[in-house]
């Protein structure tokens, strides 16, 4: 077996699969892919995913794309069928998936369970795009059977994809996801679901905190279901945990404690230090240069133009906006250390800088 | 009684109320603002807040712009030391200051709370801009016996900053920012604080939507501390909803029903559609046109200048960074309805457009 993977067959092009598909072929990869619906895989292909189509000889790497309730069976289905590739997944759960394809008496030695931490708010192949997975953590799960060269194959695809491979067990991502991702959703679910329940008039009183804790309440039912189901013993530790300390909170508001509330607020404090970025390194500050502009066409691209010809990159803008339309002020972020230059140069090109 | 506010006085020149002495100052009234520290009253004057000095005569409202602990004392002395004056605040609990003020036998007929929904990370009248409150509700709360004239004196103040005025009782206010602010902050609290007890290699697993659910987990403890002493009651009455629900989906993952899990998610689909955007009214979308950059200086502001240039008007912008430094893909937001136009003119000249 090549320890890099020349060809690799995507079971499922949708979203994840098509935007593997786009950054293998791209890296230079025979990329096959097939779909449940034949004309979502002529899709992907048209969009730079790879080949419609079957191979004619074994992949070295067969990608599992499917949700998660298929993925046992339609990878039991590929080491059969492809009695030398290795077989990975990007599933978002990795225990009972991985339990139930070694129920099947499937050839576990070439069973490398995948996870990387990328999607979209969209689905299908036309959301997919090559980047996604750019400095995303990619989790590498084997079996305990599989080789070393197994373990590597599905590696590179997550370099070559872009992504930081992590590799842990499968039940060591089951019991992180959980607390990183699982229980977040069920919390801002049940929060969003009570903001539902309330009198308009309460809801009307709503800042950015709760617009933040209810974005992902907007994820799909259907699809977390799935998820929450396939993961159900970490999942309900997490809670039990957090069950306990909005006990204490509410405790302590009855007994008037405010050490244990004040506790409580500066241990959230250091957890949020401890999230790192998008890469899993630090995360990363910037100089946030606020500048007033008028409400008119163009109006933004001036801001842009004018640091763009000062020989500025700017690292990210944030647009207040209201009422459908961007509000006076525009925060455009340059390396730390870089805002006073920038708001000078600004300045002299006639902006209302407000750093 | 002017019915409109012509003369002011805001006690206490940080954040909040320097953005109104500047909002209110640039409206034309005769703003007189103090600091128990007199250096920061002075910046804040530097910055156009108004006048660092006491009024020679009542002012038409005294504004109240001190930590939560102490509105009630400060707002005391201000319906002492100006008889005539209507006195109000910015606090984001109004139930216990009002009852601490009414307990020093304080006039109540001129007292009419106040809670402007606004505010950002930072602190000091440094921070300050007189947009603050632009199209963000602001809670008028007055006391019971406070005349319509006094009500409208400070509903007058909130538009005159541009925000919109939304007036309930004080109880009505608490229970609403109990589920829809302080609540929230518990949330995301609690769940930092179990992330930051968790594990390196766990955490490293972690995704945009924890990021979101703890970003006000950063929020200052000793602010909180005294926000969540101050209204007791109310949070702790959406804590308890809410540690049912928690115990709830907790059962239906050790009873497998994914039923109930399923009603959940919708539950919370349902509550987040019903959240107003920050004027109060429906969130609005927009067409999102992903556009691919080159990373080099100038790349970011082509984009604009050719949107611009094109006679469109850029509602939002959106940058995927990681690593510090913008990834490739931006994101540009247009009405709904003009991103297939947005698209073929950025096109025509010459974008990578992923729409």
């Amino acid at each position: 077996m090549r320890r890099v993977a020349q060809s690799i067959l995507i079971i499922g092009s949708g979203l994840i699969g098509t935007s593997i598909g786009m950054a293998m072929s791209r890296a230079g990869a025979k990329v096959y892919l097939v779909d449940r619906d034949p004309a979502v895989a002529a899709r992907a292909e048209q969009l730079g995913g790879g080949h419609a189509a079957l191979p004619s000889n074994d992949p070295d790497v067969v990608i599992v794309a499917v949700p998660p309730r298929d993925v046992a069976d339609v990878a039991a289905a590929a080491l059969r069928d492809w009695p030398s590739s290795t077989v990975t997944d990007v599933c978002s759960v990795k225990g009972v998936p991985m339990r139930a394809l070694s129920a099947t008496g499937a050839d576990m030695t070439r069973w490398v369970g995948g996870h990387p931490m990328a999607g979209r708010e969209v689905t299908g192949p036309e959301g997919a795009r090559r980047e996604l997975f750019n400095d995303r953590v990619w989790v590498v799960a084997p079996s305990d059977s599989a080789s070393a060269e197994r373990i590597a194959a599905v590696t590179h695809i997550a370099v070559t994809c872009g992504a930081t491979p992590v590799q842990m067990s499968a039940d060591d991502h089951d019991r992180a996801v959980a607390l990183t991702s699982h229980v977040p959703q069920v919390l801002s679910s049940v929060l969003a679901g009570r903001v539902g329940a309330a009198s308009a008039d309460h809801v009307q009183v709503s800042g950015q905190g709760l617009r933040d804790m209810t974005r992902i309440a907007a994820s799909d039912p259907e699809l977390w279901t799935e998820i929450l189901s396939a993961n159900p013993g970490p999942v309900r530790q997490v809670l039990e945990g957090l069950i306990i300390d909005l006990e204490r909170v509410r405790d302590a508001l009855a007994a008037d404690a405010p050490d244990a509330l004040r506790d409580m607020l500066e241990r959230g404090n250091e957890g949020r230090a401890a999230i790192p970025g998008k890469h899993g390194g630090e995360s990363t500050e910037y100089d946030i240069v606020p500048v007033l502009i008028a409400d008119e066409p163009g109006a933004l691209s001036e801001v842009f133009v004018a640091a763009g010809g000062a020989g500025f990159n700017l690292e990210d803008v944030r647009i207040d906006h209201v009422l459908g339309r961007p509000s006076g002020l525009v925060e455009v972020s340059v390396r730390v250390g870089l805002g006073d230059d920038l708001a000078a140069a600004l300045r002299e090109r006639g902006f209302d800088v407000r750093y």
